[in-house]
């Protein structure tokens, strides 16, 4: 019970030698740092702590041909993308971690990638916590929003648009070329540059920071853009309807066929982009927080009172009134058609 | 990748429906609960945050015999300790539970414990992820603490008083119950007991928060009443002498020979006890703290400059000046010693 489940290196230990900093190193957010009972650590004045954790788990959440530090790297940025899904700034995150063995080149890659983009949002690894056992990695990050700031999944309201950042699917796009199910198979770049995608997210911290105060309600596309939006939709009590014709095609995405582009778009995942909603008159705001970014973002549809989401094709911006327009049908409310019904 | 790590209810509903408390139930600390993409907490003004992440395995931290209920009651116990052991209090929680199936008998049962011990502490759950996998439960906990004055391990000082809470050893003697180890074996009412004392502790929450401004230094028995004031003594650079006569012996451990005595006190853990260090100045204010909980405190020792550990027999107070006092030499080094060296 007491000690029989530490690892050669001892718990302590293997946390110390692999992940703590030295002074000078990295971000120092906590008055007390890791190696007490608890690590301290205080918001500025006025601010709110924002607080989210996952777990990742081989075989189900990663698959075992990534490399240990795009691991490290996305094991935070799921984490991060929930900061920036709230408009949260990182401060600290603590890491609970369950290995096989103790592999001193896997814990020194795992913990570049985890601690390369730690340093790059300025978050600190306050705490952790080692055992043997299947690899899973499970992190609890924390950040920091003014107080009533926070961009929260309730605040959509009828009238407001619908934007998405970056160009999502090229995750699921990667995953499908792994699983050897798209016919023709990907190029090799194509397959390479998918791979980052789903393999080394960047979680759009600075965009969910700089929609505080723009944005109605965000999320974060983990699910599937409908599967994500979807909550936004049961949170707020609204409806929506989508414009299939003003999704951002990806450069990779683009040769596929339309079938094939969709279906990566609509109910991919895991690229960690944010889809958000905002009234129309923050649209000139959005368009300068794109540039200043260098961050696409697209308009791809409107909430509506009517309960429900309505997907079409036609004019996003003269519709609902296009004469053209066509309604399709949701063929994506199983969220992994890829492997039939969840 | 997206979706096929979900258990059959599904990660979101799996949480909710076992975890998520309806308006009224419950503490309330968060100002955005459970279900956004993060959950919002502010400490109060002049507070600092404390946070404490640990996770517990099936077959490394508990035995499979243990019930779920006891089993939420100590996932969340040993947490609550680390809170204890610096002087916080609880505030929030995260959960992040890896089930190898979904037992809806089970999850009641663990919710129950884990529920009413969070209650009894007014510690809100405020995020949670389920994946599919080998039984184990992490847990990050947040309290607050004024700034300044949390119980830190390096704030030990020569002359001081060393102490501990209640009856440390008893989980200990539970566990080799359970291995057989024990001749002769426990009677079914001691068995019960200590059983208890390992599946069921209580952290010492009040404890903490009542050593603000009284300890100069504290750490929780998890691993051993030596090896975690080693802890101490490494943090504050200095040594120690502990009078083993002055050691409380539980109910149940007197019954034992003086070896197993030592053996489960000194080298025992699980019992998340409070051990803490405080000028002699302030026993009387100890001894009315110890009274007002309903908590026995023992003295057991002094901090000393030179380093080390060193055991005694004889008288303490007189100690170490007693000309009976005979050392004793520290066969518990190795914390496992009833497995052999760790």
């Amino acid at each position: 019970m007491v000690d029989n489940h530490r690892m050669s290196m001892g718990e302590f230990d293997l946390i110390e030698h692999f992940f703590w900093r030295q002074a000078g190193q990295g971000p120092r957010r906590a008055v007390v740092g890791n190696g007490d009972d608890c690590a301290l650590i205080a918001p500025a004045p006025g601010m709110q702590l924002a607080v989210s954790t996952d777990t990742m788990v081989e075989g189900r959440h990663f698959l075992s041909t990534v490399s240990p530090a795009r691991l490290g790297h996305k094991a935070l940025a799921v984490n991060l993308s929930d900061l920036a899904a709230c408009g949260a700034s990182p401060m600290a995150f603590t890491l609970a971690l369950t290995l096989p063995r103790v592999d001193e080149a896997w814990l020194c890659g795992f913990a570049k990638g985890l601690l390369d983009l730690a340093d790059e949002h300025n978050c600190e690894l306050i705490g952790g916590d080692t055992t043997a056992g299947p690899l899973s990695i499970g992190i609890t990050v924390m950040g920091e929003v003014p107080a009533r700031q926070a961009l929260l999944r309730s605040g959509a309201r009828p009238g407001d648009d619908i934007w998405v950042s970056g160009f999502p699917g090229l995750a699921r796009l990667a995953l499908e070329a792994f699983r050897g199910s798209l016919h023709p198979a990907l190029s090799g770049e194509a397959f390479e540059a998918t791979r980052l995608a789903m393999e080394r997210p960047d979680p759009r911290v600075a965009l969910g920071v700089g929609l505080r105060g723009l944005a109605s309600a965000a999320i974060d596309v983990s699910d599937g853009l409908l599967g994500d939006l979807a909550h936004i939709l049961k949170r707020s009590q609204v409806g929506a309807s989508l414009c299939l014709d003003a999704l951002p095609v990806g450069s990779w995405l683009a040769e596929r066929s339309a079938d094939e582009q969709l279906d990566c778009i609509l109910a991919g995942g895991d690229d960690y982009e944010l889809v958000f909603t905002a009234r129309p008159e923050q649209r000139a705001r959005i368009i300068e927080l794109s540039a200043s970014l260098g961050l696409v973002l697209s308009r791809i549809g409107h909430i509506e009172a009517e309960p429900g989401l309505r997907l079409w094709r036609g004019e996003l911006d003269v519709w609902p009134d296009d004469p053209e327009r066509s309604a399709v049908p949701n063929r994506w409310t199983s969220f992994d058609h890829f492997k039939g019904a969840a």
